[in-house]
C-alpha cells in the first residue's frame, strides 16, 4: 500500500473516532443523561462536530487524494491501485468534496436555522399553527437551495439534496420509479378496503413492560445480535447508532397498550444493527469509511426487510407464534395464530406515517417527495402547502387531516432541514423486496428455516451479499451485483401482492 | 476583565469540556458499554486525553499567562487583577506548569509502563508472586523519580509527587501529621481490643438487591441528590464521575450477603457527587479551572463525613433505623437500633484497606505513606518491600499476611504509578473532623436536625464554606479560612474516641 494511502487511512480514522464519540455523547443523551445536562452536552456534541468537520476538511487529506489520484472527475483514483482502494479513495473523496464545497458561514447558518426552525415547529405543530411555522419554513428552503447550488450535483437543485442520501440517485429517476409505485399502491389499496376489514383491537390488551421485554429478548436471541458488541435500551423516539465498529446499540420503547410496537421496533432496529454488525471491508480497511452502511435507503432495506418480511410474515409466525404467546402471557390468551398475523398486518390508512401499514406507508412517502421537490423547484409556494398536503392526502390515501397539526406540520424532517431524505423510506421497501426475491431463489428451503426460527441463513446471506461491502458500491451498483437488475418497484409490489391478498382474500 | 482573561478562560473551558468526555467514555465503559468495544474505546479515551493534553500546553496559554503577569514566582498574575482572578491565573499556572514540565516522551513512557505494569500486577497478585513484580514496580519508581525532578516543587522527590494530589502538602508535614496519627490510632485500637468484640454476623443476612436499591434511593432523597444533574448506577467499583458541571453521576453496588455494602457506597459517592455539584465559582469562571475541587483530600473529606460522620452515627440512626428496617425486610427483622449501629461500627483489624473500619483505615494508609516514600527516597529497596510490609503490618494493626496477595500486592495504585495518592486517604478523614468540629458550633442544633433527618442544614453549611469556592484556595488555605487553623489531627482522634468509647464502653 502506497504511504499516501496509508495516512489518508490514518487520517480517515481520526475523523471515524470522532464520530463515534459522538455517537456515544448522542445516545447517552436519549438514554441516561440527566435532564439539566443538556446545555452542556449539546456545547460537547457541537465541539466534537466541529473538530470532526475540521480534520475532514484539513488540506492534507486533499493533498493525499489528489496525490493517489482522486479528482472531482476520477475520484477513484490512478488506476494502478487496488479495486478496493480505488472504491474507498471514492467514497472519501464524494465526503472531501460534500464538507469542503460547503462554505462554513453557511453550513454554521443551517444549523442555527435548523434549531430554531425546529422550535418554531414545536410550537407551531402544538397549536396547529401553519402560518407561525411558515417564515422558518421559507428560510430554511432558501438555505437548501443554496447548500444544492454549492454542491452542485446532479442537473437539479433537488438531485443534489437527493445524492446527500442516496448516492446517485435523482429526481428523475425518483419521479418515474414513484409514479409507477403510487399508482399500484393506490390500486392495492382500493382492493383492500372493498374487502372486510380485519379486526386488531386485541393487540391493544394491557402488556407489561417486563413481558415485552422479554418478547424482545427472544428475538434478538433468534436474530443473533451480539451482546458482546452491542446493547438493547429503552427511549421515547427509538434508533440504532454506532459507538464503534464493536459497539452497535439499539433502543426500544413499550406501550402499555399495545405491545407489538415494541415487537416491531425492536425488529426494525434489530435490522440495522445486523447490518452495522456485518459490515467488514477488511483489516486494511476497517474503521474507514469503507467500513459505513452504503445509504440511508439500504439501511432501511435492512430494518424494514427484519420487521415487516421477516417479523409480518405468516411463515416466521407459523413456527414460532407458540412461544410469543407464552410470553405475552394474558395478552394473546385464547387468540390464534391466524388472527395474529391478520392483525399485525391490518391495512388502514391514517393520517400518520410513522404509524402506518406496509401498503400505506408507501404514499405517505410519495407525498412528502412529491411536495418537497415543489417547494425545492419553487413550483409549490410555502403558504400553499397546507393545501397541496391536504389534497394529496385525500388522493392518495383517501384521508382528511382535520388540521395542519395531524397535515403538513406532522413531521420534524422539513424543519430540521431534511430535504431529500424522506424518499429514502420508501426506497428501502424497494430494495428489501428486490433482495428478498433473489435470497429466496439462492436459498430454496428458506422459509422452512424461517419457519422453524432458524434465522442465521437469511442474516449469513444478507452478510455475505449486502453488509460486507459497506460503502464499496453506490448503492445502485450493489443492487445490480446483487439482483442482475436496476430498481423496479415490481418486486414490492407483488410481494404486496402476494400478502394481502391472502389476509384479505381478493 | 481584561480580553486575555476572557480568551484564557475560553481556552481552559475547552480542556475542560474535553475532560467531560473523557469522563462520559470513561463512564460508559464501567456500565453499559459491550465487552468487544474496549480495544476501541481505549483509544477513543486516549486520543481525548491527547487533545486535552495539547490544547493546555499550547503555547498560547502560556504567552496569555504571562501576559497577565502569572510566572512560576508569581502565578497569580498582576496585582490589579480582581481577587478571584488571581487565584484562576495561580491556579492553571498550576496546571500548565504541572503539564509543560514534563517531557511528553516521559509521559509516554510512564502510562506504557503503567499499562505493563498493571497487567503484571494482576496477574502476580493472581500467583501471590511479587518477584514477578518486582521489576516492573522498580522501574515506575524509577519513572516516578525522573517525573518529581521535572516536577521539582519542594525539597525532595516524595514533595513532587504528593503535590499531584495535595497542593502544599509535604513529606515533612505528612510526617508530622502522621506520627502523631499513627501513636493515637495504635493506642485506640489497643483500647478496643481489650474490650468485649462487636457481633455484626446478622449484617451478612441475603437481601434483594431491589431493597437496597430502594435503601439507596432513600438516602439520596435524603442527601438531596439531584436527579435532573446526576443519576445512580451499579458497577463493579463505585466511582463518582463529572461529566459536565450538570452532571454528576454516581456509582454503586449491590451485594447479595452485605447489604451495608451498597448503603455505605451509596453515601460515599453521593458526598463526592456533593461536593462537585455545589461548586460555584460565579459564571464568569463556570466551568474553568475553579470549577473544581480543592484536592483529592479535601473530596475525600465529603465522602467520608457522609458515609461515615452522618451514616455510621448513632444520631442519624436514632431517627431513620425505623424506615431502614422497613426498607430492608427480612434482613434486620427483630434487630434494635443499638444491635445495628455497634454492627456498622464494629472494629476489627484486617488485612485490606478498602473494607476497613474508620480506626484501622487510617493505620493502612500510614503503612503505605511510610513505604512508598521509603521507596522514593532510595532507603526501602524493591526487594525488601514485602517483608517491610508484613512488619508494618504487624506493628500497627496486629495482623499478618498469609500471603503477598493479601500483602503487598492488595492494592493495584503503586503498578498504576500512583506514588503520593495514598495520603489524602487519610488526610480526608482529618479534614472531615476538623470542618465538622466547626460546622457544630456554628450549628447548635445540627444533631437534632441529623437524628430527624433533615439534613439539609449540613449541606448547606458544607456548600457555603467547602464546596462552592472550588480551587479558590489551596487545601491549607481553605482549612484556615474555614476552621481558623492549620491541619490538626487532634480533631478526628477526638471523634474516633468519643464515638468507640461509647461503642466498646471504656
Amino acid at each position: 500500500m502506497r504511504k499516501e494511502m496509508t495516512r489518508l487511512i490514518e487520517l480517515d480514522r481520526e475523523v471515524g473516532l470522532l464520530g463515534h464519540i459522538q455517537a456515544l455523547l448522542g445516545w447517552d443523551q436519549e438514554t441516561y443523561m440527566p435532564a439539566k445536562a443538556v446545555d452542556e452536552r449539546s456545547e460537547q456534541l457541537a465541539y466534537i462536530e466541529g473538530l470532526a468537520h475540521d480534520r475532514l476538511v484539513a488540506p492534507e487529506i486533499g493533498d493525499l487524494l489528489a496525490a493517489l489520484g482522486s479528482t472531482a472527475s476520477n475520484p477513484s483514483g490512478d488506476a494502478s491501485l487496488a479495486e478496493r482502494e480505488r472504491a474507498y479513495l471514492r467514497v472519501l473523496r464524494r465526503e472531501y468534496d460534500k464538507a469542503t464545497k460547503l462554505p462554513s458561514d453557511l453550513v454554521a447558518e443551517l444549523a442555527r436555522v435548523a434549531s430554531l426552525s425546529q422550535a418554531a415547529w414545536v410550537e407551531a405543530r402544538e397549536r396547529s399553527d401553519f402560518p407561525a411555522f411558515a417564515p422558518h419554513l421559507e428560510r430554511i428552503i432558501e438555505l437548501k437551495k443554496r447548500q444544492a447550488a454549492c454542491l452542485g450535483s446532479g442537473t437539479n437543485p433537488y438531485d443534489s439534496l437527493l445524492d446527500l442520501f442516496e448516492p446517485g440517485s435523482t429526481e428523475a429517476s425518483m419521479t418515474e420509479v414513484f409514479a409507477h409505485l403510487r399508482a399500484d399502491l393506490v390500486s392495492l389499496l382500493g382492493k383492500i378496503r372493498s374487502r372486510p376489514q380485519v379486526d386488531d383491537s386485541f393487540l391493544h390488551r394491557p402488556c407489561p413492560a417486563d413481558r415485552q421485554a422479554a418478547i424482545s429478548e427472544w428475538l434478538l436471541g433468534l436474530l443473533s445480535y451480539d451482546r458482546g458488541r452491542g446493547r438493547l435500551d429503552t427511549v421515547a423516539h427509538p434508533f440504532t447508532t454506532t459507538l464503534g465498529v464493536d459497539d452497535i446499540r439499539i433502543t426500544t420503547r413499550y406501550l402499555d397498550n399495545y405491545f407489538p410496537s415494541g415487537l416491531f421496533s425492536t425488529l426494525h432496529e434489530a435490522g440495522h444493527a445486523l447490518y452495522e454488525l456485518g459490515i467488514s471491508p477488511g483489516p486494511e480497511f476497517s474503521r474507514t469509511r469503507l467500513h459505513d452502511a452504503a445509504s440511508m435507503a439500504v439501511h432501511e432495506s435492512q430494518s424494514r426487510m427484519w420487521e415487516n418480511m421477516v417479523g409480518r410474515s405468516a411463515t416466521f409466525w407459523k413456527g414460532n407464534y407458540a412461544r410469543l404467546a407464552t410470553l405475552a402471557g394474558d395478552s394473546l390468551q385464547g387468540l390464534g395464530l391466524e388472527a395474529f398475523v391478520m392483525a399485525i398486518n391490518k391495512v388502514e390508512p391514517s393520517l400518520i406515517r410513522t404509524e402506518a401499514d406496509e401498503v400505506s406507508y408507501g404514499l405517505h412517502v410519495i407525498l412528502r417527495f412529491e411536495l418537497e421537490s415543489s417547494l425545492i423547484s419553487g413550483s409549490l409556494a410555502v403558504k400553499d402547502l397546507p393545501a397541496a398536503w391536504n389534497a394529496k392526502m385525500k388522493d392518495l390515501l383517501g384521508v382528511q387531516p382535520p388540521d395542519d397539526a395531524r397535515g403538513c406540520l406532522q413531521d420534524v424532517h422539513w424543519s430540521a432541514g431534511l430535504f431529500g431524505y424522506f424518499p429514502s423510506y420508501a426506497l428501502g421497501n424497494l430494495y428489501a423486496a428486490q433482495f428478498w426475491s433473489v435470497m429466496k431463489r439462492e436459498l430454496p428451503d428458506i422459509d422452512a428455516r424461517i419457519e422453524s426460527g432458524d434465522l442465521g441463513s437469511v442474516l449469513g446471506w444478507l452478510g455475505r451479499n449486502i453488509h460486507q461491502p459497506g460503502t464499496t458500491y453506490l448503492p445502485g451498483e450493489l443492487l445490480q451485483r446483487v439482483t442482475g437488475g436496476s430498481l423496479d418497484q415490481g418486486h414490492f409490489v407483488a410481494y404486496l401482492n402476494e400478502k394481502y391478498s391472502r389476509i384479505y382474500g381478493f
